[in-house]
């Protein structure tokens, strides 16, 4: 199975199959440089999506610079491919250290994230490579819950003191937050209400620290409900760092981020089997061909199955899924075993995470093979 | 990253990181050959669990005969690696036929398993390469719900009828019954009602099937919970064909399959920070390490943290887990930031599907790395 899927056609595939409709893709990845370009504001595009270096270099332009990744893996993938001002967009522990010496060595600009004092004294005690300074991004948590220094808190404006008073070991890049309670927005308003919430709160604790002589270079912000509902608030910024943006997703459709067209992925499956007698019909994408992201709590259970609205994916096995009627009797007729389905994900990066090869799609064609890395 | 773990410590792993006890695993393949010794059946071992070499050693008794897969992939990959007798274990459609024709070309031994008159028709249809024939077992649903004729419907009778009557193409090898309702049981004692439930419907389906002149040379039922509680009843097989047993995982636990202690795998990971407002930590797990499986409803959340019985994951985002105590406040001085813990998976298939490497470990240190095949 190591032969190229390039060249066939979509219903030639081995399903499950991740798709990648090229041109969506692309379309987003212009349509979020675009957003930050009339915003005034840098794009650092985050990678942990589809962490392939296509996606990557539709993500920035063509230029593989200013990116975000979730891994020393993705980082590495990333540097050994020619991109460059990279950031590991992850709280930094002393474990973490070899690698990125080794990655602050190989690159021109490589950046860490810090949230935490053991952290900081971690970096001002381990000697950067000569001639390079350790390059470093307070991460501050405005409401997001996760990483992060709480921004109301003394402690991060003491960080970032020590952070930018360490000149001959340190250089200070500023702050970065994830807005990734938008993701627990009840509706699209409740979205902007957050990132503006978001906005607010970091610009107030850069004002905090100006006071105390700390100067914030970068100002980040970002995940993809807010930066798909981009807003004047925006433009006192200076980096935007969203990354589902890419290929979309069934969540971010109920968030007001996208339409279900601008979704750029799916995954391929095939109906193996018919079962009258309770109303189902079983199709080749279990657990591990799309996960269980969501649970289920769509109308149509796990994912949304294109162009088939009364059909629902109500359960999955490892290898094998259930698909019901949201109402009525199934009609098999319209189903014969082998019709491929297109299944919508709930949460892309996860999904994309579940296959070793994308199948990149134009004109109902695989055109190229995107292999994400994987690890950690 | 392609450096190799062996030698390793357990503490120099970077995380997360998935780690298998290998006493434990073979504790566990060798109890399973004993129980199908004692019970005079054969072991078909399943192989989805782990999908490696390695295991499936480990189960087959050296022997490398006598498998059941999940995905042609795996079964052309244990036929790249010298097994034989193999039988892919998953409805049999049209596209398949290529590769299935491939792998009965090239093994002594492979079988498809079928539930369907499409399926029939088309091995029917279909020339088996020559001097071979098809070999086919004939799925049968005792009460699991998902693949398998209805053991009641004279449909899966005149299937059999179909099968055993077309000698020169087709090799009826008998039936397979994937009982695995058992893994919605309520507590061990349903396990065992199930199990028997099931070894009934198909014995009285073998003895309706025998009535009308066929004969079912493999009566086969599995699944780890059934499998992991042996009974008498089961003697009156001649087949077992568990998969889970290897690794085991908490689910299985809560089945009455094992002990905690009995669990041959679990993901290693590190405190990664410590966020007293909410008392909470985080740790380098998220679900690309985990899976979400389970959902989280346990007390101690979607994993049992080895060792520390208060805590509980709570929530994960793709590389990070939320731990919290399950009740009274959280002491941070015993958990260090870059401490490891180590994750009891609520369904090890799930979980050991995420990670391209296995660490075996003994005594501490990482003596092998088994590497999974993956895809379909």
């Amino acid at each position: 199975m190591a032969t190229s899927n390039v060249g066939l056609r979509v219903d030639q595939l081995t399903t499950p199959a991740f798709l990648v409709d090229y041109a969506q893709v692309k379309a987003n990845c212009n349509n979020m440089l675009e957003t930050c370009n009339k915003m005034g504001v840098r794009l650092r595009a985050q990678t942990k999506t589809h962490k392939t270096i296509e996606g990557a270099e539709l993500q920035t332009g063509g230029t593989k610079k200013c990116l975000v990744t979730s891994t020393l893996d993705e980082s590495e993938f990333y540097a050994d491919h020619g991109f460059d001002d990279i950031l590991y967009g992850y709280p930094l522990i002393p474990f973490h250290m070899p690698r990125v010496t080794a990655l602050t060595k190989r690159l021109e600009k490589f950046h860490v994230m810090v949230d935490s004092r053991l952290a900081v004294e971690t970096l001002l005690e381990t000697p950067p490579p000569s001639p390079k300074t350790w390059s470093v991004f307070l991460k501050v948590d405005c409401g997001n819950g996760r990483a992060g220094v709480w921004w109301e808190d003394e402690e991060g404006i003491e960080l970032a003191l020590s952070l930018s008073s360490a000149s001959s070991r340190i250089t200070f890049c500023g702050v970065y937050v994830h807005c990734g309670n938008t993701y627990h927005a009840d509706d699209p308003k409740d979205v902007d209400v957050l990132r503006d919430e978001n906005i607010e709160r970091l610009l107030k604790f850069v004002e905090r620290a100006k006071m105390r002589g700390v100067v914030c270079p970068t100002v980040g912000i970002g995940s993809t409900p807010s930066c798909r509902r981009p807003a004047d608030t925006m433009k006192k910024l200076t980096e935007l760092h969203p990354g589902n943006y890419a290929f979309l997703d069934v969540q971010q459709s109920t968030l007001g981020s996208c339409s279900l067209e601008d979704i750029a992925c799916c995954v391929a499956t095939r109906i193996i089997g018919h079962y009258p007698r309770r109303n189902q019909m079983l199709i080749d994408c279990g657990f591990t061909g799309l996960t269980k992201q969501g649970e289920g709590k769509m109308p149509s259970g796990y994912c949304v199955i294109k162009d088939h609205p009364n059909l629902k994916l109500c359960s999955m096995t490892q290898e094998i899924g259930f698909v019901e009627t949201i109402k009525g009797k199934l009609d098999y007729a319209k189903y014969p075993v082998g019709t491929m389905l297109f299944l919508l994900p709930w949460h892309s990066c996860a999904t994309a995470a579940m296959y070793p090869v994308y199948n990149v799609i134009q004109d109902g064609r695989v055109t190229a093979e995107w292999k994400p890395t994987r690890g950690w």
